[in-house]
This record gives structure tokens, sequence and C-alpha cells, in this order.
């Protein structure tokens, strides 16, 4: 089967990169109204593509997005059901002058695709979709049964999806869960992933009089709320970058020293400063950096506003200052409690002379946490191992995917997280991209990944 | 004299506000290239205005925006010259969203002018313009000689005109120098300004990263430049509003207690609170508020941006953070002294792992004391009192005119700051607006000072 797919890959893979694009060309911004359309004919886009393979579609109506769930059941009912997780949102992309070629007309370079959504979760969601759609191609039908759901909301907190699982959760039921939207640490590592953290974000704003005041006649007798907002930022860490909010580590669950232990903690240093530019000194210095990003808890301010910040100097005093916060959290974390823990330390430090509110959003997940020696993670390992000729790692994922907790439990499923992310692919930034050796490879795991389950 | 304009004015009032109007209409914008043509027609308007009043103009080109230059001799050899300074320039509109009526299209409401600029200083501008003018209708020609300058660049730091200055000296020479530019306490309360705070400004950027990231994936590994920011700006002042830097206050020169029992001080909270929404707990603590504003210095960050601070939520680590700061001075401290001061301090407190740059703009200005025995006070005073019919006290500006001191030492001259502006116009801010009353007012004033100047 792997020459037979390999082949058939490299002699399509003109037409397969011409349906990439098109999928990337999709201004598919979940966050922001003005995108509204272009999300909801991406969808159309992804649930046709979904049909030709011979997929089922449902369109499920959220609060928000739609969310497209297919089902393929003719593997027959001695096979298992592999329930599948992508989704066809993407971030913003401003800052929009820091982009080297449109964020929507993507660019091959180098063998990398240039795109907002190119690996993020497009190109992931695409490999998966190549995969299957060449296995019907190859053998006319797939090897196991798959419920195949993509959604449109995750960069903005999966609320609709979370809102609708409750009444979806016997369409839901699956034998396996995998959520291809994480990465490998390295591109010749391949690696399967144990876990990811929850997230809870708020927004912050601190109101320092009812209007922008001249910093000449006011400086000195009105309190500027930026003041008040820097003051109010810098007490949550203390000098060590530990978050300084008291109880924020309370309930954490450490991770036991022999599941430490199996995972891939080497960090490389030079080809992260060559990467990024600067030293990995941020978050808890007391831990490594692997520690910190998979195994600890964060808080990190989003943005920050407030004032005149453009060109040229306005001599204000602003009415207003603003911040956002997310939380990265790990097993244990209740997301509510932290948000709630949080935003009551905020609002008791608020400095006396200005107002502070702060309101925590509803789009919140707990952290996730994979059982290492269940089948579908030997399985995806294998298929790793296979396609990448190289023994399979395990790695956590320092991102968050909300849903993951949910659509866990709804499924009754054992859980896995896969993907073919690396940390230098720019996701959530300007100039994300992906290799086209990683869309062929991602394909050719998922083809051996369904084998290997079958 | 005094009924003669007085029923003037009334007569000729709507004419007199459409001229006001016309000059309101130009969006003579300086810091924004965009505005340069705008800050032409604005310049133009200007100059064919005191044209026909019977100035002979001269342009003095810059390397910014022109400066205006008339000159009226015709009062004779034996009448003293008084050098009058405006500034045709306005301050930036955003938040645009924030006006009730558009900010180029003045609109009175309730005797009150609303537009940009309508005080800051077109307004106080225009009383000037229409007291020479109804005075040379009235009578032919003017009390005293007079020399007025008009610049296109106060609200971005005065550099053109400063660059010039010293090849203008002949030309600038005057007995008396009157800056037409500040404010009364009270809208009853008339009084004479007898010096104003000194300013230096500077750009500050934190840079963590050569590139966005995202913040599941990095955080708890890179250093978020907001963070640094928020630690670096915090760290700038302590508990008590007082400004932390070591050497900050070193050369403050403490007004004598003789001279500060001259000044009017008296603070109404309560009137404070009922325009501003706040109460007046900005500055130093351990000073009462009028103090804080005229005769200590400040440090305010007047714009701070970083990460995404749109709507929605972005899980960002940005590579950048800013900040836009400025210090308002008091005699004796050298601006760029404090900036250089100031400058060091946030590069040498520069938390490990971060790039912090600082660049101090060249737009500075020292504070300027008024001699209040002067003959000019007295002609303002006694002018103020004419007017308002009450006692004219001694206030000071907590606001910056940077270019008064080198003009003050060009011309020679004795110089008064005097205006009418209210601490409620929201000058530099949204809905700025300026009294009917105040520009009748201030017409009779200047013409007043004139006569008492003869």
């Amino acid at each position: 089967m792997r020459d037979d797919i390999r082949s058939l890959i490299e002699k399509k893979q003109d037409s397969i990169l011409a349906d990439f694009f098109t999928f990337l060309r999709f201004p598919s911004v979940s966050s922001e109204p003005e995108y509204k359309q272009a999300v909801l004919d991406c969808a159309d886009w992804v649930k046709n593509s979904m049909q030709k393979i011979g997929f089922e579609v449902e369109v499920w109506h959220t609060s928000g997005h739609p969310v497209l769930f297919g089902s393929y059941q003719k593997a027959g009912p001695d096979k298992p059901t592999l329930l599948i997780y992508n989704h066809y949102d993407v971030q913003p992309v401003d800052p929009l002058n820091e982009w080297h070629t449109p964020p929507f007309e993507p660019t091959e370079k180098d063998g990398e695709i240039y795109a907002r959504g190119a690996q993020d979760n497009k190109g992931q969601c695409f490999y998966v979709m190549q995969a299957l759609k060449l296995l019907m191609e190859m053998r006319g039908k797939l090897p196991i049964n798959i419920k195949w759901l993509i959604e449109g909301e995750e960069e903005i907190g999966s609320k609709g999806l979370s809102e609708i699982i409750p009444e979806k959760t016997e369409k839901l039921k699956a034998d396996y869960l995998a959520i291809v939207d994480v990465g490998i640490p390295d591109s010749k590592i391949p690696s399967v992933t144990l876990g990811a953290r929850g997230i809870v974000t708020m927004d912050l704003v601190v109101t320092g009089s009812r209007t922008d005041m001249h910093s000449g006649t006011n400086g000195g007798i009105a309190f500027n709320p930026i003041h008040a907002l820097v003051q109010l930022l810098s007490s949550v860490r203390d000098e060590n970058g530990r978050v300084a909010i008291p109880g924020f580590y309370d309930s954490v669950l450490e991770m036991p020293l022999e599941e430490k232990s199996r995972l891939y903690l080497e960090f490389d240093e030079k080809s992260y400063i060559s990467d990024i530019g600067a030293k990995p000194l941020g978050g808890e210095l007391g831990h490594p950096p692997h520690e910190r990003a998979w195994l600890r808890p964060t808080l990190e301010v989003n943005g920050i506003s407030g004032g005149y910040a453009g060109k040229g100097f306005k001599t204000v005093i602003p009415a207003k200052a603003n911040a956002k916060i997310s939380c990265r959290l790990v097993p244990n974390q209740d997301p509510k409690q932290i948000g709630q823990l949080v935003a009551d330390y905020l609002r008791r430090q608020a400095p006396k002379g200005v107002e502070v509110d702060v309101h925590v959003h509803s789009g919140q997940g707990k952290a996730v946490r994979v059982n290492p020696s269940s089948k579908a993670v030997e399985a995806f390992a294998k298929a790793f191992e296979e396609v990448f000729q190289s023994p399979c790692r395990f790695t956590m994922a320092g991102g968050s995917i909300p849903i993951v907790a949910e659509l866990a439990e709804a499924s009754g499923a054992e859980t896995v997280l896969v993907g073919l992310g690396l940390s230098g692919d720019r996701i959530h930034a300007p100039n994300e991209h992906f290799g086209v050796d990683r869309i062929k490879k991602g394909i050719q795991i998922m083809a051996h990944a369904l084998d290997n389950l079958a």
C-alpha cells in the first residue's frame, strides 16, 4: 500500500495543490463579522468536497458558524469507527503589512505554501481529505467507518459546536477520536501528541474618566488609566515569570515522573533562537522550556491598547485602557474557576481612582491528556514510523483545542492528537506556511493509520 | 471704548461666527502627513485674513509647515511693539467615533461651538484676529505696533519655527510678548497665567522576537514583550504617584513661598468630578491638585499598544510592544537632560530577554515663568478685570508651549501668557468646544490690553 499511495500522490501533485489553493483562498476568519459570507462559502466548499469522496454530510447549524458532519459507514459493522476532527476557520491576518505575500492568495516558495490557514488547520484538514479521497479512488472503499467533524469556530472557542454537542452525542459515538490539529517537534522527528493545554480568555478594561484629557492641563491631577493598567498587569507575575495570583497553581496536578520520562522533552535552543530571533526566557524560569509550554499553566497578555499609538504624538490622558488576557491550563485546573480567580484578583488590585472591569469569555476548554497505551495512539504511532522511517516520539501541545475534552466525552472514544505542524510555521502570525512534503506525508500517515485501526 | 466694541460685536455676531466656522473647517492636523494640503490651505486663509486687516505678512518657510509673520508699524515709533503668538495647527481627531458631531464641521449647541481646534488654538487666534479687525474698522488704526506670529506646528513641538528663530531675531524684537494659548480657572474668574510647564516626549519599543507567535505553542517559552513593557512602565512610578526614576526631581527649582502665595490654587473637586467623571487621584499625592499640575513635573504614558486589541480575540504573543511617553517639566529641568535620564533608565531596566529602544523626540521645550510685576502682566490683568468686572487672579498652565522660552529670548520682550480656555473644553480630545461668550470676551480683552499698553 505504501508505494501505491506514494506514487499516486506524486502523479496527482499538481491537481492536489490546485485543490489546496482553492481551500486557502476563502478568507474564513471566524472572529470578524465582515468575513461571515466567506466563512459560509468555505463551509460549502468543504461540504461538497466531503460529499464527492462519498460521505453523507449534515450541516449542523449553530449559534455561530456551521459545523459539517460527514459519515461513512460502508466498512461494515465489524469494523471500528474513527471520529476525525478538523476546523475550516482561520485566525485574523493583522498586522497585514508584515505579510510578504497576500494571506489569501496562497504562494509556493521553496516547497512551502504561504497563506493564512496553510497549516492551522486547512493544511491538516486537507491532507485528511486527500487521504480519504485517494483511498476511495484506489480501493473503492475505506478500511474502517469514519465520522468526520469539521467546525468553523475553533479560533474563537468553538462556542457553537460546544452548545450542540449534548444533542449530538448519539451521532458522535465512535471507538477512536483523532484530533488532527497539532504538530511534531522537528521535520525529521515523527511524534504523537499526548495532551494539550486548556484555555480561558478575558478582556480587561480600566476606566480613568469619562473622556480623553490633555496631559498638560490634567497631568498630575487625573489618574491615567494606562498607569493603572501597567501596574495591574505587572503585578500578575513575579521576577521569575511565575504567576503571582494567589491560588493560580493550587489545583495543578503534576504529571507523574514515569509518564514525563516518556516525553520527548529535548529543546533545541539554537534552532529556537534562529527561528524566533530571541532566547527562550519567558514563563517560569525554574522549569525547562518544554515543561513550561506543555506541563505548566501560563498567563499571557495577548493585546494591550490605550491612548494614542499612531504616527506622531498626541499628549493625551485617555479615558480608558484595555488588555486581552489568556491563561493556558493543565490537568485539574478548571477554566471557569481560574477565569474567576484571575478576574477577582484584577478587580481586587484595582488602584484607587480607576474602575476595573473584567469580562471572562465563554469559549473555554479544559486541558486534555491522552491514554498513552490506547489502540488509537498505537495505530497512529505506527503510521508515523512507517512514513517517517524513524521511531515515533511522544510530545504534548502547548496550545489548546478547547473542544477536545467535550468531544472525547460525547463520543466515548479513545482519543489521540496528531498533526504535522512545526514551531516555525508562524500560525496565528504573518506569513503562516506549511510544507508540500508534509502534505504528502500527512496523506500517507492518515491512510496507514486507517489500515492500522482496521 | 468698552461700549463701542461691545455693540459692534453684537451687531456683527453672525458674520463673525461665519468667519470662525470657515477657519475651523480646515482639517489642519499638523502631525499627520495626509493633512498636509489642508494645513497649507489653512495657512493661506490665515495669511489673507491678516492682510485684509492691514498687516504686512511674510510666509516663513520651514522644514515643516509654514509660519506666518505679520507686522503693523503704523502706530508710530513712540509706541511700543507687542508680539502676539498663536498657532493654526490642531491635534488629531481620533477616536473619531466618540465625536458627537464631525470634528471639522463646526456645530453650535447651547452657546458652545464644537470642532477640533474650536479652542486650541483657532478659537483664541480668532478673537485676536477679530479684535484687530474691529479696532481698525472703528479707528482706522491700532493703538500700538503689532507683530503677529502664527505657526503651524505647535501640536508637534514647533520644530520648524524653532529652527528659524535664530535667523529672525531682528524681526522678532518687541517690547512685549503675548502668548494667547492658555486658560482661566473658571468661566467667571479672570486670570493671567504666570508660567507653563516644559515638555519632552519619547517613543519606547520593546522587542521580544522577530515575529508574532502563537501563545499556546510558545506561551511559557517566549518572553512576551507586553509583559516586559508593563513591568518597565510600572517601575517608573511608586505607589504615591511619584516618578521613581533616580534623579528625575534633582534639578527641580521650587517656587518661592511668597510667589506661590499669589497663585489662585483653589481646586474645586466637586466640579472636577462632575466634569471628568473621576476623582483627582493622579500624580504626586502629597501635593494639592493644582500644585501637581502647575508646579511639579510629571511622567505620563500617552499611548500603549501591542498584540491584538481588535474585536474578538487572538491568542498571540506579539513581536513588539510600544508606548509613547511625555514628561512635563518645571523651571530648571532641562528637557534634553530629562529625556536622556528617562531613556537611560528604561534601557537599563530592560528585562533580560527583550530589547528596549527609546527614541527621544526633538520637539522639546523648557518651562516658562513670567515676571509677575511686568507692564505686560499689568496691562492684560487690567483688561481682564475691565471685561469680567471682577478682580484678575494669577494662575499657571499645566500644559506646554515649547516655543515660548525661545520666542521670549529672541524677542527680548516681557512675556505674558493669556487665554480663555476652560478645563472642560476637551482640547486634545473628542468634542472639543469653545463658548461664543468667550469669543466675545476675548475680542474685548485684546482690544483693552492694546489700549492699556499704549
